[in-house]
């Protein structure tokens, strides 16, 4: 007999979890529909063609591949299997893999629909993704995505908007405090440039990026023996110290940029996005990071990443601008932004702070118990009576002793139990008992369907 | 640059395809959720020992294999390779496959978290499922099964409450002259004692089965091919003909088995399920089928299928009792009973049917077109206030011209479109035109807030 688990990294969820789960992305959904964001869904399985190469080497390792199916032995070369040569025993043996993240998915059904997608075109897509990561605490091999692009516009409206469902999102799920923490790429190069750095601006971000880890001494030292001199780094943590979007820190910065004309250019996009969210109750805090450089290679205008402090937990949802988002599928030049919630980190921290708010929970519940046989059928016709005002019950299906019945009730947290005895079907007057409170009232079925709705 | 394309048998939804989608699968949920089913949900990836001699040998071929990861040069014996032994390969390349129905990870499931899980539990599941089949017309390799089950109590109560719940979900999606076919496994078995046939009834059913596609001559020749007399053959065809779900076909089936003991017990069950649905108003038709046979090797008790005649398309559902579904995985004699809905195939007779009734599409949608950036920012301004409250809308994020912007309204089907410009940011008077009539009201922001929502 084998004993039954999960695939390593994968995990079940029960009813209680699923129904938080969906508590989270029923009030994401609700919010990205209000924005005019459109569902989309892609399939998990992909062309490896379209996944590879897309995610660096080390995502490439990451990509789970499906075997094809029919005759392998006869697509393996022999010389492969002596040479250790894996690359291509794997091109030989797969062409299918699993969805890694949404992004690609996206790139490739933008490119492939072109002809009928209306552009600005706002998409969100809820998805699970898998990758052939180690597991480790709060970190799975299957898991859910939740992205919303606008793709087609290179206005800051939606730069915008994005930031005001952030708002949004988190006030709806009550998560307290909530931080968003935005930068500009263009502003990571002017600190390049003024700093007169002499490696790429992404040797850069990857030390600046650990400001979180390492504090102000371990990025200065990492950027010294780097060869970056000591006033250069004093001159840097100066710049970025404690910016807000707000203007005294966009002039701030042009001034310690001396009219840099990458950081003319970023301050004129943050500007013009403070100006459009000033009027509108923002309760989040918005933080100016310019140490925050989340998958730099990719993005190429404003930069997100949002948290709750003190949750223990990291960033919970990252986005950006990108520019050529689907070149590599042959659609150059569309510029789109969007933003990617982590479900299962929102998850951990709600219920953390038990935060969950579920209706389902305050409506009624109810259990028919009963005797015997006769009661269990007066049960069922009641139960469809009140299922056909939309009540939610059920009749206990067996013929087993009251005490092993209630038992069920309470372990199935039911909001009321009834029992049916001969009286109750002699009188028609029924005792509908809360179980919270333990009260008893006595009720005809109408009155019952009342007390209920 | 390579062509974007979906991997064969899979396919991309668009925001339509999505939403009509959700809306089969949201009726679908509240009756399940009425009827007091949980929801849960499993990982896509399992491990192969879980999957593999679930599904017959066939379904093993079918099963979509992950390739194991690291190198798996070293894991491949050329002796394999060489002599062509395709299944010593597949188990030293691969330990994890996608699901390839609900029912396998349920059982597991069931058996993993059987501490925590009350009996009777009923739940249900909604999940992409894999095949490696080869595609064609309607038949994909991704998926979406739908699936109810109540496991953990024998009693006919809850095939009762999956009819009832049959004839709700067609009810709610207003699919017509829906038919539900009940057989019991019983009454197969007392058709092949009373006929004395000498081959097992899974033998007999799969030419039963056949019925539909082949008709009562073909039927009978092949059974006469394996043996069986044109009498015996007359006999069964006068047996099944014309049964419903009543008294006197019940009573007709007792006299014409003479008492057979699995007849017995069979219509015991079918009469308990009589009674029990007798008073409630079910308006699809029940019909007693004693061809319908699928599954057989697996059902032990009722059997179902439901389907909607002239759609074109065969059955959309299929479901029965079974007896030992977690036996495999160690934990015996738990009788369960289970239907589950094939969403693709309910998809597309509403599609064909035009049965989609979106609340959606009847909630206001509205758009902001404006002549400059002016106008662009008081449109962002507005569309704020709306949002706040729940209205689903829009500012058009770029400068074009106003005829390119009233396209776009036009190609997303917005039910309304406010043009901004001096006059109106000046005088807070705006033209709300209603994109179906044509009609253009003038109402300031209030009165624009009346009547949206």
């Amino acid at each position: 007999m084998q004993k039954p688990a999960n695939a390593k990294g994968t995990r079940d969820f029960s009813p209680e979890v699923v129904k938080k789960r969906t508590y989270i992305l029923s009030h994401i959904k609700s919010v990205f529909h209000k924005f005019g964001f459109e569902p989309i869904q892609t399939p998990a399985l992909e062309n490896l063609s379209t996944l590879m190469g897309k995610y660096g080497e080390e995502g490439d390792k990451l990509l789970f591949k499906v075997l094809n199916s029919g005759d392998i032995s006869s697509s393996i070369r022999t010389s492969d299997v002596e040479e250790g040569n894996n690359s291509s025993l794997i091109a030989s043996l797969s062409e299918k893999g699993l969805r890694y993240d949404l992004t690609v998915p996206f790139a490739r059904y933008v490119v492939q629909h072109r002809n009928d997608i209306n552009f600005p075109f706002r998409r969100y897509q809820i998805q699970e993704v898998w990758r052939a990561d180690r597991p480790q605490k709060g970190r799975y091999r299957e898991f859910t995505q939740c992205d919303a692009d606008v793709i087609g516009s290179p206005s800051m409206i939606n730069e915008a908007d994005l930031i005001l469902i952030y708002n949004e999102v988190f006030n709806l799920l009550k998560l307290p405090k909530a931080v968003l923490k935005i930068n500009h790429r263009k502003l990571l190069e002017a600190l390049v440039d003024e700093l007169k750095l002499d490696f790429p601006v992404t040797v850069f971000t990857s030390t600046l990026d650990k400001l979180d880890k390492i504090g102000v001494d371990g990025v200065s030292k990492e950027l010294q023996d780097k060869g970056v001199s000591v006033d250069k780094c004093e001159k840097l943590f100066s710049i970025i110290d404690k910016l807000k979007l707000d203007e005294p820190s966009l002039q701030g910065l042009l001034a310690a940029f001396n009219n840099n004309s990458f950081a003319q250019q970023a301050v004129a996009d943050l500007q013009e996005i403070r100006s459009l969210i000033e009027s509108h109750s923002v309760n989040i805090s918005i933080e100016l990071d310019l140490s925050l450089a989340r998958g730099l290679d990719y993005y190429t205008g404003c930069i997100f990443e949002a948290m709750i402090p003190d949750s223990g937990i990291g960033s919970v949802s990252g986005g950006g601008r990108y520019d050529d988002l689907t070149g590599v599928f042959g659609l150059s030049d569309v510029s789109g932004v969007g933003i990617s919630f982590g479900i299962d980190r929102l998850y951990d921290i709600m219920e953390r702070l038990d935060l969950f708010d579920l209706e389902e929970d305050r409506k009624p519940n109810v259990l028919f118990l009963h005797f015997d046989e006769k009661g269990r059928n007066h049960s069922f016709s009641i139960v469809q009576q009140l299922r056909a005002h939309g009540i939610k019950c059920e009749a206990y299906p067996d013929i087993k002793k009251l005490k092993k019945q209630m038992e069920y009730a309470n372990r199935t947290n039911r909001s009321h139990v009834v029992v049916i005895g001969d009286n109750e079907m002699e009188n028609g007057i029924y005792g509908l008992k809360d179980m919270g409170t333990g009260n008893e009232t006595k009720v005809d079925l109408n009155q019952m369907l009342e007390l209920l709705r």
